[in-house]
């Protein structure tokens, strides 16, 4: 999906908002455990309720991998049921030397040789420059490099900062900014200090954000937008536990996709104080 | 296996080799490809003429990945046939969220759930402390961080400098070295700067280090031990192209053996010089 069409995309359903599939057999309604796959049933009845709603679906590729073989089949049957017009997104924090990102490339984004093929992948930056850049070598597809996260470990080392000030998230951004462009790059960005985008922006002021941390984790939709939204929007906003776990009864579709329909409508909100629909 | 049990496997073989099984059908001798799975096959060959004179087998997970579920099948059946005398290490490279890390570690650890348990697994460290403490929470298991790596991007973040002059890589093995112990923390430290081993052994003296980089990429493997070494060995050396790639005809198994001999033998001698034999 190019960044035109995910635009377009915002433009038409009014929102940036990213559902995250971090499916935990142990939170998913009882009653589907009769089903033959029950994670990708409950994957295809969440992706049914909301995909007039939002932009992009995440699976969290460790939640699928925690159940070997057997969850890598249910990733691939929930890949095929993701919707053509949602940007794809493996949540799969992956980076390695050249020649093995190059491996985890083909594993994701080409479906001739793995049998699937994301719109993203999100990229861990730590190994440097060989370890982004065989995600960019595919057209239309996304690298989604972590700067700065929202989990209670991130200022361990992305504040680690130099003699000029500048922190290592800042040098991330910088860095891999010369490795692509906004049109096949976009940077991981908590939610829970809105106050945080001031400084991603003056870094990345046209990249799309992917931003997790609003809700359950603490982050405001508000501030978000406030100090990280562009002309373009830039941003796509997740949510998962608030969406995918908001019944675990025979309704929780349906629960699912009024928590959708809330922040849909937060986010419509938003996109028109920012004139950009 | 414990760090006692490691050592002396060190011992009683006379080595400190790892075998990594960065698989590629691609590269692999064209007869197996009759074969049902070529990948293990070509595995459980390379395994079953090297096991006693290696202490451990890293395959590289997005080798496997990257055929999606038939290649996660072929991982499964290579796991079950790793000796049991030699450290298994799930050479992936991942980490995030603690909820998140925590279901890596039911992949590659929790085999009721997974179907394999790996005694080990690399660790990219951005995202601090909750994305690395899940993998230390399983007796007997040991997370692997990425500290120095090897590869071309290695300095492009990880000699990131502060204004006291102390790099990434070692704020990376301080902070980690008081999340764990040298009994569950080894570091990944590439092996193409045999000098850059002192500075390492400053910050994690007496912790085992996995060495990428010997070989095909340039390392010397007498370098690596004079700086290197500690008195319990506290060296992994991965060899894998050098080894597995030996040969591409039907005689690749007996070539990859005396590849892994002239390995062993070297590291005998340097076993001897530091009198740990």
């Amino acid at each position: 999906m190019t960044r035109t069409e995910l635009i377009q995309q915002i433009k038409q359903k009014k929102s940036f908002l990213c559902v995250g599939l971090d499916t935990d057999i142990n939170r998913i309604p009882q009653h589907l455990l009769a089903e033959e796959d029950p994670i990708y049933a409950f994957n295809k009845a969440i992706i049914e309720a909301t995909e007039d709603l939002c932009v992009a679906y995440k699976p969290n590729i460790a939640f699928y991998e925690s159940y070997g073989v057997k969850g890598w089949n249910s990733l691939q049957k929930t890949w095929e049921v993701l919707p053509k017009n949602c940007l794809s997104i493996a949540d799969a924090k992956r980076g390695d030397i050249g020649n093995t990102s190059k491996m985890y490339a083909n594993a994701f984004f080409d479906q001739s040789i793995s049998g699937m093929s994301f719109d993203s992948i999100t990229i861990a930056p730590y190994m440097g420059k060989d370890s982004v850049t065989p995600f960019l070598d595919f057209e239309g597809k996304w690298a989604i490099v972590l700067a700065l996260t929202s989990n209670e470990g991130s200022l361990d080392f992305q504040n680690f900062t130099n003699s000029n000030g500048k922190q290592l998230f800042e040098e991330v951004i910088d860095k891999v900014n010369s490795w692509g462009s906004k049109d096949n790059l976009m940077y991981v960005v908590g939610a829970t200090r809105g106050e945080g985008f001031i400084k991603i922006r003056e870094h990345a002021p046209d990249h799309f954000l992917l931003v997790p941390g609003v809700g359950a984790q603490g982050g405001s939709l508000q501030d978000v937008c406030q100090y990280g939204m562009n002309k373009d929007c830039g941003l796509l906003v997740n949510s998962t536990r608030g969406i995918i776990y908001a019944s675990n009864g025979t309704d929780f579709a349906e629960k699912a996709r009024e928590e959708a329909i809330k922040l849909q409508q937060e986010m419509e909100i938003e996109l028109e104080r920012a004139a950009i629909i």
